[in-house]
């Protein structure tokens, strides 16, 4: 059973200001619970139901307790809540090397507010293989649990770093891929063996600053009469593109090898 | 100032039940509330603040009535109210022809639950230029205010319609492309002039039946780890590549004519 400070403290990390002091986020239902067991994330407890699979290659170090159904209706964040809920301990910060950059991609965000946005892109990061996503300081915090939740599990394997994007840029000494409305269209860029793409805010695109240090201005067509797209939709279109190239160069490569 | 009775019908319209009962949804904000009166679409009553700018068109029918920002927050479905809130009348189901399908692209979602998902779904059909997007019974209500609000105005030039996506499939006589996780790359996917694209529900993807009318299975390559790609992201990734075709045939068609 939950007593009443442990259920008052675990809703207390449905509030950015209490993750930020205790160190810690949720993470809910089973599967996704079980993708950052196996990951580098440190886990501080779990609370499951009887409905929940058992977690394979829990540390025992972990505190583990069983709750009831409406326990966890309780402390959920989740209007549907799952099977189970995990506190874990948020990462320390780590520097971020200007030679990190060099022989990949990464994904900048200036200022993205809508958590669902966030968590997809992530998601999407993670399907083509990016490693990290990097923040400005203004974006929404990854450990929102609506971002963890838009992320299915993906956050546990891509680091989501926050840092100031201008200091970063001018530091990178690589292209640096700008999403905005007057470009070179996408299907003619080559986006090459690495890069940046900065990806800006929901309302009001790249700030001055970013835009200022873009090499490349990077256009989607348009053919219809939206008056734009959502961010997690071009960073996707992105990832496609850039991808695509990659695919490419590895049929190429393939070929040469023969 | 609204009335008690004005206030409870607003905010009744929050609902699938009564949108249905009355044939009315609400749209919020005056860039998008304009939208809608620069299209077909008939529109019952619209709200104002003192913030509002004018509307221009209007037809004469229309009511329209001064509230206060207090009074609009009490009868918005957006946590933070914008300066406008407009009922609309909910569109007649009009009839699908088969022939309707050639010479050109076609979104079809099969059970599509997420309001976002379906939002963000409109708006970049909108960008990319189809015209219309095929729900099947089960997708969430278009009118829903959620929805609404995620098309940024693109409800207002997108045809939305409902009905059963089995007939429709079985004698639309064109290439049907299925967004699954084992066919053809994308990459290697050549759409030429005309086409269906079906994506399936957030969890289960495609349903049987429309999984076997599918042609041309098509796949998203995975570079990552990630179990999945979120529906509206796939939707976009196949919009762009459609439209990469439509580019390069323009070009090739400029070319020749030269």
């Amino acid at each position: 059973m939950l007593s009443k400070p442990q259920i008052s403290f675990i809703k207390s990390l449905h509030q950015k200001k209490f993750r930020k002091e205790h160190g810690l986020f949720i993470a809910e239902g089973s599967k996704t619970v079980a993708e950052f067991v196996h990951s580098g994330y440190v886990i501080d407890s779990i609370y499951y139901t009887p409905q929940a699979p058992k977690l394979l290659n829990l540390s025992q170090k972990v505190k583990v307790q069983e709750i009831s159904p409406a326990e966890l209706a309780k402390v959920s964040t989740l209007s549907a809540p799952q099977d189970m809920i995990a506190l874990l301990c948020i990462p320390p910060k780590t520097q971020i090397l200007p030679e990190s950059f060099k022989q990949t991609f990464t994904l900048m965000l200036d200022d993205i507010q809508d958590p669902g946005n966030l968590g997809t892109i992530i998601r999407t990061a993670d399907w083509f293989g990016f490693d990290r996503v990097i923040c400005s300081p203004g974006t929404v915090e990854a450990y929102n649990p609506k971002v963890v939740q838009a992320t299915m599990g993906s956050l546990a394997r891509i680091d989501v770093m926050y840092d100031e994007l201008v200091p970063l840029l001018r530091d990178a000494q690589i292209p640096i891929y700008g999403a905005l409305l007057k470009g070179t269209s996408i299907y003619q860029t080559r986006f090459g063996r690495e890069g940046i793409v900065v990806l800006g805010n929901e309302g009001n695109g790249l700030s001055d600053e970013v835009k200022k240090l873009v090499t490349h201005q990077v256009t989607i067509p348009r053919f219809g009469q939206a008056e734009s797209l959502n961010v997690a939709v071009s960073a996707a279109i992105f990832c496609t593109k850039i991808r695509e190239e990659t695919e490419e160069s590895n049929v190429r490569e393939i070929k040469n090898g023969e």
